[in-house]
């Protein structure tokens, strides 16, 4: 079994670098093949490895000392962070050191840094921010979840097939369903940038498989494998979804206290209530990927253990085990000669 | 107690009329004070309401024939419903018969008539569709939910201040607090409308509680009790809070059903479950009003039942009980002032 080298920056995340240390161990349990490299302040580090033997083993140390705050702007990170653990995690994976690197630290530095260092893959203009989130027939990918505010119709584009290659490669489906989320008003269908993004989708001679327009309740439906849509609207549908199961969550938790016999029931049934955590657990889902990029990274949520941070490794293991990058600098090359055939036709 | 006329539409939604004169019987034993007006075909209508003589004796029922339909688009309604049950219960309003016109039927068609009908109140430059939603804290309003895809920050600030309006009168808060939708990246945070709504809302002398920025999952948490956003956003939002909901609801079933142990828990806990249900349960919030309009304009989800449109009708007495659009025109006046001293200055 070939081994595969991921970089970590050790500094990022609210528990950091306990959880990543942590969540490094469990995940060396879990991937045998796996290699280390840690950036990060070697003093609080190493004893920490200390406790994990095993992942000491095959864990790299490289001390760093600066670190990129929560609150560092994009351009500061950019700017003076070059020592920084986060920003020598991605040059790892820029020299070829690591095929993957994991961060749980700031979102707009860890991106814009990856921008800067990775550059993005020929044909497409700018990155997206994707997740993995659970539906009613099984889990569906989502993306832009906010790296782009505003986005035109070739954004959308991109999204799409960059969604499309993947729910094909990572989550192993065959012809995988897009979707682009709009609203249900039929004479006001959508913003211009959406029915372009449509209709360029609808007429690619790619084998990608268009659904058309998605609605809010489809994405936990299932309805498609894929929603695309831009960074504000997904970032938005993605914490509304949180904030409402934890709400269920919440309210659930209530019913259950509120009577002698409720508390029966929920022993009887705690199993299965548990089953069901298990199934909204955003740990299970954490590990959002950078997509767009000539690398792969992925952001692990700021808040979360060491099992959601183990998850998160978990999601770059599953990329680079499935040629990721090179499946996608193959796509991406038949939609510049989809979309640009006079171009093609004079090179 | 001074009688109150609610104007229905009849014929719209997808089990019309059936649902809105047997809703209509529910609401009449809840509210001794109102009377209705029915639009809709006689033929049809007249039966249903000998099951129900109570609500018979307090109706007047004006016979039409012309329906509009769901996949009429608001330009055709415009044109050639001049006859129809959505039109006549609209200008029904208009003509001061009734206080309040409430319809299950096409949305789109419903805004433009009762915006060509009814007119927006002074200083609103377009009207928006607002829902309740069950938060952790209690109840929150939301607006808009698809009236308008695209937003200046001038329609946000006016939203903000209806929605204002709404909470104070009709859930009866007395300084409630708006909080404009956004995602959550510091350093990009927000398109241009948004931002500049933030502005113009943290300046305003109007006695206006704005608690700045929220994000998705703020509209469940409850941190505030206005939502403002634009209708593309708010539309995708609701709806994805919809589908979680329902998507718990589907994954708790399963594991209520998943051994012996959890279905005798069920039994036990099966009053506790049913009122969790009734707090998420969708007729209970529906009715979303069409605010910004000189009159008052209820829309019930057309795949509701008696008791959903019940609902419905509840919103729309509670608004003109509580002198909404007074309440309103009042605060707008405010607002123009406020917005435009020069002006103020020169009158």
């Amino acid at each position: 079994m070939d081994k595969l080298v991921i970089s970590l920056d050790c500094m990022g995340g609210d528990r950091a670098p306990q959880i990543v240390v942590d969540g490094a161990a469990l995940a060396c349990a879990r991937y045998p093949q796996v290699r280390f490299l840690m950036y990060g302040d070697n003093q609080q580090i190493a004893p920490l490895l200390d406790a994990h033997p095993g992942l000491a083993a095959i864990t790299t140390l490289h001390h760093t000392e600066s670190v990129i705050l929560n609150e560092d702007k994009p351009s500061t990170a950019l700017r003076s962070g070059r020592d920084s653990s986060m920003r020598l995690a991605i040059d790892a994976v820029r020299d070829g050191h690591a095929a993957a690197v994991v961060s749980a630290g700031n979102t707009g530095a860890l991106m814009a840094m990856a921008k800067f260092v990775l550059k993005t893959l020929p044909g497409i203009s700018r990155p997206a921010i994707a997740a993995i989130l659970p539906t009613a027939r099984g889990e569906t990918a989502m993306l832009d979840l906010g790296a782009n505010i505003q986005c035109d119709a070739e954004n959308l584009v991109q999204f799409a097939v960059m969604g499309e290659v993947f729910a094909r490669t990572v989550l192993g489906l065959e012809r995988p369903i897009i979707g682009l989320l709009n609203i249900g008003v039929e004479d006001l269908k959508g913003v211009e940038a959406v029915r372009e993004a449509a209709v360029i989708l609808r007429e690619t001679t790619l084998p990608i498989v268009f659904k058309g327009f998605i609605e809010g309740n489809d994405i936990t439906e299932g309805t498609v494998d894929v929603v695309v849509t831009d960074g504000f609207t997904g970032n938005v549908a993605l914490k509304t979804a949180e904030g409402t199961a934890s709400l269920y969550t919440n309210f659930l938790r209530d019913a259950f206290k509120s009577s002698w016999m409720s508390k029966l029931g929920y022993l009887l049934a705690k199993s299965a209530m548990q089953k069901l955590r298990t199934r909204f657990d955003p740990r299970r889902y954490n590990g959002a990927m950078l997509l767009g990029l000539n690398g792969i990274v992925v952001k692990s949520h700021g808040g979360t253990d060491e099992i959601g941070f183990s998850n998160a490794i978990g999601v770059a293991v599953d990329m680079a085990l499935h040629g990721f990058i090179e499946k996608m600098t193959d796509d991406f090359n038949s939609l510049q000669a989809d979309l640009d055939p006079q171009k093609e036709a004079a090179g």
